[in-house]
């Protein structure tokens, strides 16, 4: 991989055409600035249409030939689609969900992934294609299988059944213990042994919690062993670094997933109005793999599709839009799914670079401004690296894994933490998403909300983040689990409690029961589930009190000063737009308290992504405006247009629809 | 039981505890009143963890302890939550639903409860418990199993398939006399031996009714059989009386359940809103068994709650008036679920006393609340007994079982009835709610809505009633089934038809045909289904009439003079405010014309509750404010504040929201 | 059956009743004049009891009681009901649904009609019945079964898997023709057996769409040769024409399931506002076996019901319109479901001519303003017969099948169809619906909208129809799918874009991209998928041009000279109330121009049907008010009142609610 180029490409599927077509898309890849092409993921038939009989070298030709034309070559994994001689009459490999239907052969991902045989094979056929294609310079790096999970969930079938009962023992090693961590005592539950465990099948009403979670954590262990044991392999045989095209709405643990891997990628299908959606993924991928770029691997060149739904056509300037803030924002590459439009299936009606019968799609122009606007910038994404942001926001699959198992009131992860960044999208600050583990290094502010289940570790890096200086806000909806899904014994939210200086007075519902905060010259309605403190007792400084409903006079934000910095808890969420206010008061006020520097101002829809000159000279910002109805930025010391050279003078720089401005500003 | 003595219980889980919990339990327990708890219905595994290892010590141990503190105990049978040997590796022994989905251990309920070895587990475990508390003085009470058919209604299993076809045999004796009943003949459904009658699993459409209902019944007498097996048992061994706590919406018949019981309870989790749901409760429960308080056995002190859903939280006042209303209505005991919120399982996030941390819960104070007011009114609840009611409403579970099946346009039979009340409630009148089966010594006027199937048994009995005096008034949507769930051979309502002087035209969907009914010196809309009577040839006059739509002309109210009293017939439900307008003022006419007395004037969201001293001397009335709006009730004679001795003179009384008053008057 | 006659029956379950009521029955009938009853379809049971005991009197003796009383009688096979004894204790003979649940004995269809053993007892049963009746004065008619498929669809057993694998054997010859056809390279779904191929169930996401649509075409396919293999049997022993009441809602093929039957039939519900999905059927039926008329074999007299649901009544006037304009537009039949209410079963809230009690229905008098109706009517409709329209609406139960399969965004053919034919109809043009493979013959307009596969049959016929002098109107959404249910090769429409002298630029999703089309004078929204064309490249004239969106300044309507016709092309559907008014433009503009005549001037919701004398020496037309608000007819030349005789000037003549008229006009 170049580490100085963008990659501008297309999943390509080389196995459904013909010679002639292959020619065709050569020469329509040259035309759209097509560079790299990433093919394999669903071809194992392809390769090995019966058992035994392995074959890669029409990929082996496909990699030289697309090579020789300038197009290098994304290898990928065949796994999520095994041929019919590994599922056909083996209803005991399938994939089986938790109503118990045993899956089908038809689709993808209808085999279960811990099944021995299918995993034997899986192996065999990874290392027939690293020995064919590892060594080839037209591969610049390998994608193992294809989003993990988008289609399935955690398997019920009887080997995962086995594979469970292995796995709590590892964990627990006594059934004891595992009674005692999920505590089931209650309703009978209690286990004599761990063959008795069942898996979160039906029941008349819920499982216990303990349970639940414990199963979504085994799963998603066993995708990644799954995925390790394919790189593994793949290292033996290639220098290329690895990765996985992950989305932020399967069910995995992608911190867990990308420990071993050496970039990050991810999917993204935002339709025009999802763009913050977008962004967040940007400031959340460019982290995972610290200092490395990460790639958007799947995208729409115009709507996505299938047989029984699609999206709304983009309109022009949104892709562009989406490529050159994803650039932007330390993007490596930017791949389309797919190229040509499939012809058969069940997403016939997915847009594309080209159509089934080879024509340019709706699309097609608009891959052409994307490849026009990456030679534009190319050079100064070359001189350039992003900034790195002084606000981070904990991004925690594992507490995505709580609310799944424990919604509460419909509470969705991934919405309430869109929520959140979209507040501080509007703020202005540059900002970070960062993983549970991530390093701390460099920030000023780190805000941990909606994580039910607050490690130890994380808790205690917090602490010394915040008495190295640093402000930690914690909350809303943090810390009220333990590790095991069960309600803490000491206080409502644990050692958390002493180490934020409060002291919890309830935890319960405080939506609809007319119960307002106020704070920072504000008020609020208070939503969701909430922990109200004590002001008498709490050891920390009361920033935001509760009126009216069950527990008036309450805080509700605290902060606490320790060593340099300090820790804020918000215990409940101001909501509706004045929540939004609030929260955005309380943001602004800290990250000048902490002294944050890098932010923007500009009107809401339109942002700047700062980045720097590898040499320290100067700062280069991208404005783009991304909500497709113009915007303004307010310039705040004299830059250059990076572009035309022409000075821009502080004031308020217009941005048309969808346009993006790259401004030089000298340090 | 202590029949002087108003209980404030919780349901307590000792076996989740350790000792130095137990002891702070005991210690709030005492701070907040609590006189009485509900153990053991969950605790099977603790008993016998193991098959035949039967150990109750922990729970005669604990009943003593808080004896000598002072704290007595319901004891419940633990057989909703068998132990894992009971279901490991036996499918056959679990719960199929109408899906086929049979159940996994995990939450509760899972079991079939006709399995022949659960039921002869569960009496070995009964009778263990039974011989080693039964003779405790602590032991106040019994509470067989918990929530019959709260998360499951009828099994499908294999078992339940056998015992059908016996219990059909033992029904219909021949299968000739099933298919006659059935009227098999239609669909080429004849049997030709009982062991092919299917039961209501998948098809393509809809089964035939009498075998939907049918199965019905089956499933609410095997219920009852097993039930009734604990009782036998518990009897031998103890003298203390025996209940279960019911619920309005679970699939059981209550009159057949309580038969054998010695004193009704029931679970109520209404939130503020659905405060009428709980005095419909009251109504019903307090003549179950006649003379004999019932027990609210579980109710929530701020909220319900579990991993996916909750309510919103009570509002200051609302627990107090809910409790205030229950004692004044007859309730002797009033029992949280919980005392101590759960600290693992799946219902995390209910509302309880007290956290799981050991510390008081947003409904803490409200508990206090509870005993303050205890305190205030046990000596005025020592000295009276509640009125009985003048009027009558007729409730049937059996009803109920006829509009699950046949549901005609989205009708519930619950909500049907709840809309009846809530407009006899606003009459002012006080009222009972009776079983098909109850007694009517002492009412003047009976209401019989819903009731597709009238027995011949409940015919008879009104037509007695009214010969005597009394004034019944029968429908809407009464009569037009017959026992098997089919249509009446001579006439739309049967026999009904002659009792009443009523000719029916047609039985029809009479909802949005433009037919409005005219009575009363009002008109209304029709709606739902309506049987409509000639007018001509209808030996009773008529009282409303059709107008418009498709059977203009003809009546749907109509008043047959019988003995002393008479039998009023609604064919056809006037809906809407007007209708709720036409509905009381037949009511209230009727109720003046067969000289009810016991009736009172408020706003509408405050209700007065009429008791009378044992000796005679004097009547008091409990006036409470039940919406939180604060309301008005007119004092109609010279009457003393029963708590301040003040005199209280006629007029307007207002009343805070969910504050209450006792008024004494003298006879 | 005799031709002159305009029969006027019901269906009748003469097995469910004794002496006594049918003898009540058949004095009602003459009553209500019902000359014709439907008998048989579920007596099954009746009919063979016990396996091997055929016995058929009863229904012999019925239908020649029936006929010395002057009531003809249809004879039904029974076999959508199969006695017990074929199905208990055999769940390889059941229904398997695509989630995977047998269905049970006790509704209907519940049997794999596939399975051996159920088609040989079914033979014998039918041919048992058409020795025994076939021959008898009073059964003028057969009817096959009953309502196809109505309650299920595709079945999913072994027996149907088996059958699969032979039908896709017999298709495609070898497997590697079926990997190519459904481009199985796709997915690594490629089979190396036919005995590989799976049927359409669960899998994690999607099936081929070529699998899921050859399913449905087998499905279809089969339950034709059932019904074919009883309709040989019965030709063996009877004169009697052959039909089968179908519905539109069914998952059947309805122009191969009449191919081989005598007369059409079908079965409609409508409730009183969907009177345009009656006149489509009237206008569909009666072209499906060309010059014969058809029957409507069930309706309601009042409103349909079952046990969970049921329409709103009828009000006055609505059966009598229906009734009239079914005959006038050429139906011979018009028979209800069902005579006597059901006493037992599910259906017992179905409206009926008599209840089960044995009195008139509600329904009751509607259908003796029916028999009044026909007495009058029926002297001219034997003089008259239906006027063959000049234009006609392509049906296609493939392309219905196609957006099961590939709904896209919720399209659904009925719907979309249904919108085309209410705005043809509100232009007042006489109409027809005719098959895919349906007679031009006599046709100057057709058009072809919602057919995504446009088969090379229906595209030549298309193409020499506009050559001799018609005009075709192709589209919106047809022609973008190839019979396997893939995308074309070699562009948007295949072939069909050089028959229409189109290029396509793109096929996507035009709605919610704010793209106008503007033709005729206006201009509406565009919505659904479209295929928008090259105004440069195209080979036709622009008539309608795209403005705004993604394909700015492309062409959606094109019109192309072709031999003495044309060819016109709808890319894209302009969409509510104003792309009504352009389609309406559009189909005036080209009924004009080919000369179209029959039409007439109304209020909507007042329809003309034009008849002529079979001696054609004037036209008779039918003037009806349908939708009960009244309405206006423009009369244009002098005609008679064909009941009264009186002179009808031209000018406005005023329609009540309901009310129809009869006008003779000179030719």
């Amino acid at each position: 991989m170049d580490g100085k180029k963008l990659y501008h490409g297309a999943a390509y599927y080389p196995e459904l055409w013909d010679e002639k077509v292959i020619e065709e898309d050569i020469r329509y890849m040259k035309e759209a600035g097509i560079n790299v092409i990433r093919i394999g993921e669903f071809a194992w038939a392809k390769m090995e249409s019966i058992q035994d009989q392995i074959n890669i070298d029409f990929f082996v030709q496909v990699i030289k030939r697309f090579h020789d034309e300038g197009i290098e070559t994304i290898m990928c994994t065949p796994t999520p689609t095994p041929p019919i001689w590994i599922s056909h009459d083996h209803p005991e490999r399938m994939y089986v969900d938790s109503e118990g239907n045993t899956m089908s052969h038809g689709a993808r991902q209808h085999i279960c992934t811990n099944h021995p045989f299918f995993r034997e094979r899986s192996l065999m056929i990874v290392e027939a294609i690293a020995k064919a294609v590892g060594k080839l310079p037209g591969v610049i790096g390998w994608q193992i299988d294809n989003e993990f999970k988008c289609h399935v969930s955690e398997c019920m079938c009887q080997t995962c059944k086995e594979l469970w009962h292995l796995w709590l023992k590892e964990k627990y090693k006594t059934i004891d213990q595992l009674n005692e961590a999920w505590g089931t005592e209650i309703w009978s539950e209690a286990y004599l042994e761990f063959e008795q465990v069942p898996q979160p099948v039906k029941t008349p009403f819920l499982h216990n919690a303990s349970l639940i979670t414990a199963y979504r954590q085994f799963s998603r262990e066993k995708i990644v062993e799954f995925l390790e044991s394919q790189v593994n392999i793949i290292r033996e045989y290639s220098k290329a670094p690895i990765t996985h095209n992950t989305g932020r709405s399967f069910d995995l643990d992608n911190e867990l997933l990308f420990a071993n891997l050496d970039f990050a990628s991810f999917d993204a299908y935002p339709d025009s109005s999802q763009y913050t959606a977008l962004l967040l993924q940007y400031d959340l991928f460019r982290t995972m793999k610290k200092g490395k770029p990460f790639w958007v691997m799947e995208t729409s060149t115009s709507h996505n599709g299938y047989l029984a739904g699609h999206q709304k056509n983009h309109p022009t300037g949104f892709l562009e839009a989406e490529a050159v803030s994803g650039y932007a924002q330390g993007a490596q590459g930017f791949s389309y799914w797919l190229w040509r439009q499939q012809r058969t299936g069940c997403e016939l009606s997915h847009g594309a670079v080209l159509s089934a019968w080879g024509k340019p799609t709706v699309g097609f122009k608009r891959v052409m401004d994307v490849s026009a606007a990456i030679k534009k910038m190319e050079p100064m994404m070359e001189e350039t690296i992003p900034l790195q942001a002084e606000v981070a926001i904990t991004f925690s699959d594992r507490a995505r894994s709580f609310f799944l198992t424990e919604p509460l009131e419909g509470l969705n992860y991934n919405s309430l933490l869109q929520n959140w960044y979209d507040t501080v999208l509007d703020t202005g600050i540059h900002r970070d998403l960062i993983m549970e583990g991530g390093d701390l290094k460099g920030y000023k502010l780190l805000m941990t909300p909606y994580v039910p289940y607050l490690s130890d570790a994380l808790r205690k890096k917090g602490e010394e983040f915040a008495k190295q200086g640093g402000i930690w806000i914690v909350g809303p909806m943090t810390g009220y689990r333990t590790e095991e899904h069960t309600v803490h014994r000491n206080a409502a939210l644990g050692d958390l409690e002493k180490t934020a200086g409060v002291e919890s007075l309830y935890w319960y519902p405080i939506s609809q029961t007319n119960s307002v905060g106020k704070a920072f010259g504000t008020q609020a309605p208070l939503g969701h589930w909430a922990t109200v403190f004590d002001p008498e007792t709490s050891n920390a400084t009361v920033i935001g009190t509760v009126r009216g409903g069950e527990s008036d006079g309450s805080a509700f934000i605290t902060e606490k000063v320790i060593g340099n910095g300090k820790i804020i808890m918000i215990g409940a969420e101001p909501i509706g737009d004045k929540g939004k206010l609030m929260l955005s008061r309380l943001i602004h006020h800290y990250a000048a308290e902490t002294g944050v520097q890098v932010k923007t101002i500009t009107s809401n829809g339109t942002i700047v992504i700062p980045r720097i000159a590898k040499d320290g000279r100067y700062r280069l910002e991208c404005a783009v405006n991304m909500d497709g109805k113009g915007g303004v930025v307010t310039v705040q010391q004299i830059g250059k247009d990076a572009l035309t050279g022409k000075t821009i003078l502080p004031g308020q720089l217009s941005l048309e629809p969808y346009e993006y401005r790259f401004i030089k500003y000298d340090i």
